[in-house]
This record gives C-alpha cells, sequence and structure tokens, in this order.
C-alpha cells in the first residue's frame, strides 16, 4: 500500500519539521503546564503528572504554535491557551479511562488503575477547570467561547459513544458524528485560536478550523484501521484491543455492511462481549481483509488527510506549510 | 436550644423572603437552564434533569439573584452567570455521587445508579463545559476569572478531601480548609459575580463574597451537625448518613479531640468502617452529646453566620438586605 496523496518529498513523512518549527514555542508552552498543574494538594501534580508526562506527542498545543507560525503571528498570548488546549485533552483523557475501566494508556498503568477513579475524575475536573483558568488569563473572550464550546462537543460526543457502545449497527454517518465531536473539535479549535488572538481575518480562522479538522478525522480513522492491521505497538497500542473491548470502529463498520449474514453473526457477538480470543481476532482479521474494510478506513483517512492539506491553500508556502503539510502525510502513513 | 445571633423577625426564620424577592429573576434563569441543557444527545437533558428538576433549592443562583437585588443592579447580565452557577454545582454533585459511591440524594436514587457512573462522569462534563460557554455569553471576562477560579478550588478541595478520606485524626483547621473550598467558593462566587457585572466598588465584591463564605460554611456546619441531631428527613438526608459513611464532620473531629483513649478507639473504628450498626450509631450521638460536639458545632455555624450578616453591614437596609440576613438565620436554625 502506499499513500495516494501528494508527498513533498521522497522521504518517509515525519513529525519532525513540525516538531523543531516550534521547538521555543513548546518549550514555553511547557513551562506553563508544569507551574500550573501544580496544587498544595500533592496529589494532584503527582496524577496529573503521570499522564503530562508519559510520552504523549503534545499534538494539539504543538498545531496551535504550528498554525502561529504559519500566520507569522509573533506573540505569546496563544502560549497559555495551547497550554489549556492540553489540560482540556488530558481532563478528557483522565475521564476517558475511568469510562472505559482501561488499565493501560501508551503502555503505562492508566491513573485510574494506579489512584481510583474518583482521583481520576476530581484530577480532571481541576485539570479542566484549570484550563479556563488559563484562558482568562489569555485575556481572548473569542478563544473562550471557541473553546468552551469545543469542550461541551467534546462531552457530547463522549454520551454520544457512550449510548452507542456495543452497537454494532452504528453506520458511518453516527460514527463519524462521534470522532468529529470527540478528536476533530479539539484539533480544530487548537489550530483556529491563533488565527483569533493573531486577529487575523475570518477566512484564516476557518482555513485552520478545517485543516485541524479534517487532520483529526484522519488521525482517529488511521488509529482504527491500525488496531486491524499491526503486528506490534505502533503507539503503544496493541493489535486487537478495540476488537477485544467490543468497539465500533469504521472497520468494523464496513466489514460489518459488507458481509454475509454468517459475517454478521460473527461481528454481532464480537460487539457484544461473546468472542474476544486470539482466534477470533484472527477471523475478524481476514473478514476485514476480505470485505477490504482497512484499505478503506484508510482510504476514507487520505481523503480528509487531502482536504486538511486543501484548506491550507490560502497561506503563503513555507517551512511552516510545509510541516503542516508533512504532519497530514504523517498522520495518514502511520498504517503502512 | 436556640440561635444566639440577633433575630430580625419573632417568626422562625425562613428563606421565604428571599424566595420571594427573587421570583421574577429566578424565573428567567430557570429559563436559561432549562434551555441550556438542551443536547441533541437524549441522554443528556435526561440525566440533568434527574438532577436539575430534582428539588433543589436553587441556592446559589437565589444568593446571585438578592445580590444584584442588594446593590440595585437592575440588568440581565447575571441571569446567565446564575445559570452558569447553578450548571458548575449540578456538574460538581454528578461527579460527588460518582466519587462516593452514593445511591440516594435528596431521597431520590442518583443518576450513577440509575444510568451508571460513565454517564453521570461525562454529562456532568458536559454541564460544566456549558457553565462555561454561559459564562462567555455573559460577556464579563471577570466573572469569568472569578468562576473558573472557583471551579479549581472546589476541584482542589475534592481532591484535598478525597485524600483524608476515614482519617479520624483530620483536625478542625483542614477541614474547614476542605468545606471552605468545596462548599463556600461557590457561594462566595456567585454572590461576588452580581457585583463585578453591575461594576460596583471592590469594597462591595468583597463584602458579597464574605457574606457567601461564611454563609456557605455555616450552612455546610449546620448540614453536618444535622446528621447527629434530626430523628428525620430533615432536607431529605436521614440522619446517620455520615456516620455509617465513615465521614470525618466537625462533630467527630471535636468528638475524638476531647474523647477518651476509649473513646478515640470507637470513632477510629467507625470512621474506618468497622462500626456502623444501629447500635453503633446510638453510641455516637451519646458520645457526640457528652462532649458537646454537636452544640459546638452549631455554635461555630453561628460564628459564621454571624459574620455573613456582619459582612452586610455596608449595604443600606431594606427588603433585600432583610432577606439576605434572614436567609443566614435559616441557614443556622434548621437544627432546631
Amino acid at each position: 500500500m502506499s499513500a495516494s496523496i501528494h508527498r513533498l518529498s521522497g522521504r518517509t513523512p515525519s513529525l519532525d519539521p513540525m516538531i523543531d518549527l516550534v521547538t521555543a514555542d513548546m518549550n514555553a508552552v511547557n513551562a506553563v503546564i508544569l507551574d500550573r498543574m501544580q496544587s498544595q494538594i500533592p496529589l494532584i501534580p503527582k496524577l496529573a503528572g503521570h499522564l503530562i508526562a508519559g510520552g504523549g506527542k503534545r499534538m494539539r498545543p504543538m498545531l496551535t504554535l504550528a498554525s502561529a507560525k504559519l500566520i507569522g503571528y509573533t506573540g505569546t498570548r496563544h502560549h497559555r491557551l495551547a497550554a489549556a488546549v492540553e489540560f482540556i485533552h488530558t481532563a478528557t483523557l483522565l475521564h476517558d479511562d475511568v469510562v472505559d475501566g482501561s488499565d493501560l494508556r501508551r503502555g503505562k498503568r492508566t491513573a485510574n488503575i494506579i489512584w481510583g477513579n474518583p482521583a481520576s475524575v476530581l484530577v480532571g475536573d481541576f485539570l479542566f477547570s484549570r484550563s479556563f483558568e488559563l484562558m482568562v488569563e489569555a485575556d481572548s473572550l473569542k478563544s473562550l467561547k471557541i473553546l468552551s464550546h469545543a469542550s461541551a462537543v467534546i462531552a457530547e460526543g463522549e454520551v454520544n459513544q457512550l449510548t452507542a457502545v456495543r452497537r454494532v449497527d452504528l453506520g458511518e454517518d453516527r460514527y463519524l458524528d462521534i470522532i468529529g465531536a470527540k478528536t476533530a473539535a479539539l484539533f480544530a479549535a487548537a489550530c483556529r485560536i491563533s488565527a483569533v488572538v493573531a486577529e487575523r481575518p475570518d477566512a484564516e480562522e476557518e482555513a485552520l478550523d478545517a485543516y485541524g479538522r479534517y487532520l483529526g478525522i484522519a488521525f482517529q480513522l488511521v488509529d482504527d484501521a491500525i488496531d486491524y492491521t499491526s503486528d506490534a505497538g505502533t503507539m503503544g497500542k496493541d493489535a486487537g484491543d478495540d476488537f477485544r473491548e467490543g468497539k465500533v470502529t469504521l472497520p468494523v463498520i464496513l466489514a460489518y455492511a459488507r458481509g454475509s449474514a454468517e459475517d454478521r453473526t460473527f461481528w454481532k457477538d464480537a460487539i457484544e462481549g461473546r468472542r474476544s480470543s486470539d482466534a477470533d481476532f484472527a477471523q475478524a482479521i481476514e473478514l476485514v481483509r476480505a470485505t477490504r474494510a482497512v484499505d478503506d478506513t484508510l482510504a476514507r483517512a487520505r481523503h480528509y488527510g487531502q482536504r486538511a492539506i486543501d484548506a491550507l491553500g490560502p497561506f503563503a508556502g513555507g517551512a511552516a506549510k510545509d510541516a503542516m503539510v508533512e504532519a497530514v502525510e504523517f498522520a495518514v502513513a502511520r498504517a503502512y
């Protein structure tokens, strides 16, 4: 397989250009993050630090910083907002792990397993509140509006997903609604707020929002595909995790929709928790192969990746734009 | 027993004057609350409505509205803020019930029992996000700062309490820190924001903050005392609930500090969950009586109640001030 979207370079796409682009800003953001996760209650920095220091890529604040570079913003108001975005994301992860009863994330034991569900819920609430304090300090009511709305959309997406749990007949539209809310809304807001603090025209705000949104969807779809393809721990996630947890993702939705009556019975049993052995997973892999469900999940991801790249059309070329294009290529190439 | 603080009237103190004072405004706030708890995801209004329609007194938004009357504010910017305060409170209750594993609140089954912990966590997150959206609409960055800080303080107080669970040697200072954060911070912010949107001098903001803070502490201490006094469901709470859950409240802290070595062993066993029978509760009642622990918890409540009333000193007399004084008298008189 090879990505069908245009490649800027002959080499394997990488996040490194984007990481290099924002190194100095990211150091400033990391200082804000470390400073503002402190509390007189020792459990708070201990628990928050477990996740925040836990090897995440800081993808969302990185997008805020890269977007600022793209539009030539040289101020620092977006540093606090980028930290706020990371706090919202971290709070969401803490609550997600409680909701899902997860015990591993990025190969480490989850906070809820180490410190219990109550502590994870409450420290998530703390980080969420702290994120709003940071936004207030950034002194941009418009950014606050965008991020508070994104937070509400994320929570709605989570509840939507919860009410869809173990429903094999979910359908692609509702699934796209869910990941649009759960994943893409914060990617979109993270990019958009740079244009807001830089006081750029609405059209640039909207272009950055679209870039983040489509990148977020592509990112999530590739994650879903990896679960049915990788033979090792790409992204700290093992193949088959989603399958064994009965998660309905796009590969399942496509394989179910395209499958025979017998296939559908298999998927229904699996999603409802009655088939989770290694042999069952091997059968699932065979069914997604036969129905081209993973290939087409990746094709969908490339489609959204292309839309993310096209959203950058109005912006002038240069190192920032190249890095943002390559970040998309990296996102959709991860499964190959 | 009788309250030692000055009474404005010969009759039993009541919340009715405050309720009457704000009726028209509260109708507007209720309309905002009902409108903004809606979502395309049906579980959200269903779960939120269970608690929001569940017979609470709307004490906190009522304080915002009464404070506005006190200072003669006639605008409507505080309506959205009052609704936001109620959403923060509701989100906190939803998460509290998950953290405590509660099954009853105000005599009704809790949301976490009916819809499960995951739904309660996520709908709490939704209401919390929605509260910030409402604050943004109220267009007051200063109110946003006050309420986002209060939210962070509440979460810190909750984590502080969590790490103190079943510690009988907690001590009065740390207990006051916890309820100052968990309960009083939102009461204080609810009152203060009216002075903010009305653009009143700092001194009035601070006076209203003090009123709310002291009222909140008094309110909580009386709640704690009721658990060791009432023989019926005052406030929908049965005597002995705190005791059976091993909660360390001020009556326990005082009875433990003042008790014999034998008493302390009893309290340690009780708080650590090894004594929760009716006979054990009868013994607890006897110990708090013998050590005057409930009487003195109520004396502390009257002290804070008096400070709340004194905080109103700078404001002109009239129906609003009378109602706010009587609300304090009502709060401290509930246990009699």
